[in-house]
């Protein structure tokens, strides 16, 4: 199941079961995801660049599930507050393609931090 | 576009186009991450939990923006780590499943708090 | 020991001992300061505000771990990049007092959230 | 003043004047914290470590205020939970002194993420 909208039914349903929703207010969730987003970038902190792409199987695995909490809380935080996730991304990188035209900021990492 | 792979696609071709890879090593984007789900709380912090269920139209859609721009840094994580974000996302949803019965953790906060 | 920066200098030295100073990078430094703020938050994220208030010994013998964990590495960064930690928050203050005229602001969450 | 029970004082007194108690609970405290956390870390995030060591003098300003402000919420938060700030801070340092002895852990990279 690789579709977006998919995945944010299954994620409903799994919280409607459980009654959850009282606990899923937007503030709630944003709270879970930045929680989980620190997780994740504890297995980072103390690596190098370079070590942080050769990372053991076992810390990949546990990324993995980092990466995974995050998606989670970023459906039910989208479904919450009925925005079309897949939808709010395509125009994002669309805006992106027009503010950082190819031609200008390949290979300069000035212009790439300048640009954020 | 509401396939996961296929977003994924779109976003590592507009990473290589701009030789942007160099910045995206997997600590780097863990930052980024986390930037951007700071920007995503700071919508929520003084709200009250009803409150932030209902974003004025302009809030709702800066909201949405920083969704998808953790929405693009998970993907090109899992991408630069070579994970399968979807199989993860999925995995976790059995995993909770087993480790939430529903029957067990319905309607009780207590329980909802305590499994976590 | 209540002085900033006589904890700042026992930190120091702590660090020095035993040659972290290489792992201290104000990057890294910065990223271990939002993990610990992320380990703190997730005291609070499944609460309501008035529970937050009210926390059992144990939590908030956590909770006060966390903070301290948060105020380790924010006077090791400061350190590292020779901020005056104790200056730059009486200016803040300053700045506050004026940015926000007591008057003004009084009793009022619109104004509040306004004036962020 | 670079006395914390002086500082924390002086920003009790500020939110007092302006009936910001309410807001200031523990839990919206630790939002603004790690939203504070991000703008900080947004600083570092596309950065080597060797240029986080480096900052033009208008960034360090930048990266002063935002220690500022991590700084005043970590303080408000302690004084609404009526924790001991120095003395948590103190008592971590102690438990780090024990739990990393110079002797063993010094100038070894992998020493120090096993020990974390």
């Amino acid at each position: 199941m690789t579709d977006i909208p998919k995945l944010q039914e299954r994620l409903r349903e799994f919280a409607d079961k459980r009654d959850w929703k009282q606990f899923h207010s937007p503030k709630n969730l944003s709270m879970a995801l930045i929680v989980e987003a620190g997780e994740l970038a504890e297995h980072f902190q103390w690596l190098t660049q370079e070590e942080s792409f050769n990372l053991a199987n076992e810390k990949l695995e546990a990324v993995g599930e980092e990466l995974a909490d995050i998606f989670v809380y970023l459906v039910r935080l989208a479904d919450q507050l009925d925005i079309d996730l897949a939808k709010v991304v395509e125009r994002k990188i669309d805006l992106n393609e027009a503010k950082y035209p190819a031609d200008l900021v390949r290979g300069s990492a000035r212009k790439y931090t300048e640009y954020q």
